[in-house]
């Protein structure tokens, strides 16, 4: 069958092509150190998972409302109003199966074709992969590497703003970069937005993943609720990555038009684990918590052992559970300038698998710094231990 | 937030209003007859609750491949294969969150803007949203009330096509009319298609829904398997409308690209369900088999009661859960010739719910017969008894 010209302009995640080297490498009998996935070698809690067995058990096998059961976007819209100074009912939360989908649903609500979106780069490749499917012009924006963080360089993003750019897509605490804009920085975005009247996409997907401190959403910012739609998923902070939950959340009328879209596209989410959605916000919260402590672990042996690798640093991110290193020295010393033949090289030698900087956007302009994203997410503290000791290893025998 | 233009052709199920207001009847105090729902009152068959019960606690809560886990892929191919006679593999299934979405999918795989399309209507509403949503002609073909079905008049559909004709979308075991093509209505839907170089999606929820006889598949006939997607779902044989569970049947180069719409929409379907799906296919089938007995002793004291009722007619159909019954003459008794007047009425007299022919399309040209969907998918046989008993004296009174 011939294929629509319109699917010239569809993306996709290249990360899968490294999870299947990665598994074709394993397959061939060698040891691999999975440091690509986004995914969680942790089982969701025991609780959740009891309440969606009952909820199975119960009958709720049929169909349910497509915008979510009223339970579910009732106790979203009260977790969500605790933590971002928000005023949401109900009627402003859309369940959808997975945090994903809320991109390609807000593009399509709010974006006229020929509009231009800001999006981050590094960053989600889907960002850039929607706004071009769907007619419009990613622009994207990047980070810089600062004293302890990326940041964001506000007044060239301002730069990128011409009359018909409508959108920007901001993802605090950051895929790839695990970055985590200040105060002033969300302010500053926050403003820029309200300036230019741009409709913003905040994706919160690692809102709930961080170690210390708190996180602070753009929606706490004047201006913001009325042009602001927060994708929310459950897959991160309750180890639900599998089961495809997450939601849209803003002003109701966007919300009615992503649920019109709900009918369209899937009619509702799954019914019964809507329930077990319902215990994770409103139960027993050891789960995540014994979550984020297994992931604390793994966060700080990777940067220990990152930063005693010759030519690779990385910072010590609070939040997400990806770390960004600089590898730039490591590919001089290795005397590889392809992040693709890097990547190779590395498998090959030492079974670490890892995207590079490419997994995440193209390149804007001539980059000099080199990075790679390594996820702590999918593998444990003894093998992060002998993976990276053996990329130290390499690397030192060069 | 201003909404895109592009929602102005977003069609949507005009059977939920349906639905809200059956619930605000009953919310009243007032007894409701469910005709109007496509959805089960009955629970997923046990075995199918546990393989899923248990896939969740052996940890499939993670990802999974974005077309599906290889086993539900490789079941589905053989599955079909044993009633198709196909050739089907793994490679040619996309598992979905539902059969809905293969609707959209399909659309965005393989048809160009401005290319016109032909459905069934009365027939599925969203077939006429996706086509329309983007960019395509959406162009009707009716049904006629035949001796014992309603059929299609093929010379009035091939005098529908035109140059621009490029896909043909037919859904044999009919919702809403249930009609049921024969074996030579069929055949001549595929020569047209191969004729004329049309695209076909085959609409096949009900294919599993019969009380005797066998189905058969348009993709039996030669050159189908090359230009024909099934749309698949677990929803109707398998009591699972709320698991959101189906998939795309089709040649590999559009399964691959709808598979990328997939990682571009949800990643994946829900991981654990889709063990359930594989003991569904693979397992005990008593679970299905009692559905169908269930359904066929709905089946038949629906139509025997609607048949005594004064100015109503059904066709005894073999297939599917939908009778569509010829109301002209009750409507011309009650002095009502509104659709939306009949149905109003009679839920506020009689608490008999139900979708009319409106639910499912426009009317096309003037319509001298009028019909009502009457779905016994989600009443039992007393209350079918009780409602339409109330239903019949409502009629006679008049």
């Amino acid at each position: 069958m011939k294929i629509a010209g319109r699917i010239k302009n569809l993306g996709t995640e290249t990360a899968f092509a490294v999870s299947a080297e990665a598994a074709n490498f394993a397959a061939g009998g060698n040891k691999v150190y999975p440091f690509h996935l986004g995914d969680m070698n942790i089982i969701t809690p025991e609780n959740i998972r009891e309440a969606t067995q009952k909820a199975m058990t119960d009958g709720k096998t049929g169909y349910c409302p497509a915008p979510g059961i009223p339970q579910l976007r009732e106790a979203l819209a009260n977790n969500i109003n605790a933590t971002h100074q928000t005023n949401y009912a109900a009627e402003n939360i859309a369940i959808q199966p997975g945090g994903k989908p809320v991109i390609g649903k807000f593009i399509l609500a709010v974006m006229e074709p020929g509009t231009e979106v800001l999006y981050p780069n590094p960053g989600y490749p889907i960002y850039e992969s929607q706004i071009e499917f769907h007619g419009g012009k990613a622009v994207p924006y990047n980070f810089s590497e600062g004293d302890s963080n990326f940041t964001l360089d506000i007044d060239s993003i301002e730069g990128l703003i011409t009359p018909k750019t409508k959108i920007i897509i901001f993802n605090n605490l950051q895929n790839p970069t695990g970055a985590e804009s200040s105060d002033d920085e969300i302010k500053k975005i926050a403003e820029l937005a309200v300036k230019h009247d741009l409709y913003v996409l905040a994706d919160e997907a690692y809102f709930d993943i961080r170690y210390e401190g708190k996180s602070r959403s753009i929606l706490s910012f004047p201006g913001m609720e009325e042009r602001t739609v927060i994708l929310y998923t459950f897959s991160k902070k309750f180890a639900m990555t599998g089961w495809r939950l997450g939601a849209a959340i803003g002003p109701k009328n966007v919300i009615d038009i992503i649920t019109k879209l709900n009918v369209n596209d899937e009619s509702c989410s799954n019914h019964f684990i809507q329930y077990g959605a319902v215990e994770a916000l409103t139960g027993d919260q050891s789960g995540p918590q014994n979550i984020l402590k297994t992931l604390i672990e793994r966060r700080d042996h990777t940067i220990k052992i990152v930063n005693s690798i010759p030519g690779m640093r990385c910072f010590n991110p609070h939040a997400t559970f990806y770390l960004y290193p600089n590898v730039t020295e490591a590919m001089n010393i290795i005397g590889i300038n392809d992040y693709h033949e890097f990547r190779k090289q590395v498998l090959e030698n030492t079974g670490v698998s890892f995207c590079t900087r490419l997994h995440f956007g193209r390149e804007i302009g001539e980059e000099k710094e080199k990075y790679i994203r390594l996820a702590y997410s999918g593998i444990n503290v003894d093998q992060i231990e002998e993976g990276l000791g053996r990329l130290k290893s390499y690397i030192e025998n060069h």
